[in-house]
């Protein structure tokens, strides 16, 4: 079985990413890491790529507006290096309703909260502090067209101490989706994701 | 220092009533059960009340628009009884205006799902079911006129499994219930809770 290959959306520092090619790396993840997409072009994270020769693709955010161009050149440069599955790490764009259709089903996206609490924005950390809640956590969820509503994989939760900042909360979910996201591709790997409306069943592994 | 006189309002079998009186019994929990309130006559759990001679007070929901006057009776009955802290406990009624004013800071509620998802409903764990969460769980906090959206102190994560039923799920978060209310409650009689905005600290123990 030839292993599944990832096209890899980053925008920032490729924490996430990181944790991807090291599980491939250690043999955890029957994956390989096609192509990184990031949408700016200083993002620290294309290193990473660069560091492996793993090929990259820029589509800097620019003028308003340019969004649907720069989507249909992610695909067809994703399309033109054969990728399975389509992994948002830390993408902090939505993905036009063409994006999503044309991948339906094969695109995941990492989100650092318990959905459905303290979606549909870029700080979730920071508003889960502001509401008071005890327990956050991060979502590994399949995208669609409702923001941050797509069917959820998995769910880890992460307390919230009373010292928190936005930042050192941040951190502490981090450090689980490092570990969720791998898990996540690995059980969409090994086929054995069944989703049926919104619930995603985790089928046994084969013997 | 005198105990801390409870007052906990139920609805039904009174399972988190059951886990306060035997906190108290094993001395965990320094308070005192002064009032147990039903809004049903026929609440199993008034009976948990009565073989500890506990006093009663039933204030049967009956026709629309009673409310006011039924939580009228409520506080007075409350405070004849010398209650320092409110408890809703399995409590299926939205509390008056001018019920939550009397006691601002001085009720707790519990609630089957980890606010704020799931709220505004009397059905949290057949919602996260159907949502398709893979972690849910219990919040305890203050009641404010903000239903469901008060100040928490207290959460507790709970797995969703593939084959859990609204019931399972329900009854593997009041387990964590059963735990966590005995447990605000102490921190409450130990004057531990600090409630800034939204956000509530707990101090340390006193030594």
């Amino acid at each position: 079985m030839r292993p599944i290959r990832l096209g890899v959306l980053i925008s920032g520092r490729g924490s996430n990413l990181l944790a991807i090619l090291e599980a491939i790396e250690r043999q955890d993840l029957p994956a390989e890491v096609a192509l990184v997409v990031s949408n700016r072009a200083q993002a620290p994270g294309l290193e990473f790529a660069r560091a492996r020769a793993i090929p990259t693709f820029v589509v800097e955010r620019g003028a308003r507006g340019d969004r649907a161009e720069r989507h249909q050149a992610v695909r067809t440069a994703l399309e033109a290096r054969g990728v399975d599955l389509v992994v948002c790490a830390g993408w902090d764009e939505i993905l036009t309703p063409e994006f999503v259709a044309a991948h339906a089903g094969r695109i995941l996206n990492t989100h650092p909260s318990l959905l459905p609490a303290f979606g549909g924005g870029l700080h979730a950390p920071a508003d889960a502090l502001t509401h008071g809640v005890k327990v956050s956590g991060c979502t590994i969820h399949f995208v669609t067209d409702d923001v941050d509503g797509g069917p959820i994989v998995l769910q880890r939760p992460v307390p919230v101490l009373d010292d928190d900042t936005p930042e050192s909360l941040a951190n502490r979910i981090l450090t689980q989706e490092h570990r969720a996201l791998p898990e996540t591709i690995r059980l969409y790997a090994e086929g054995r994701l069944r989703t049926e409306g919104r619930r995603v069943y985790i089928l046994p592994a084969e013997r």
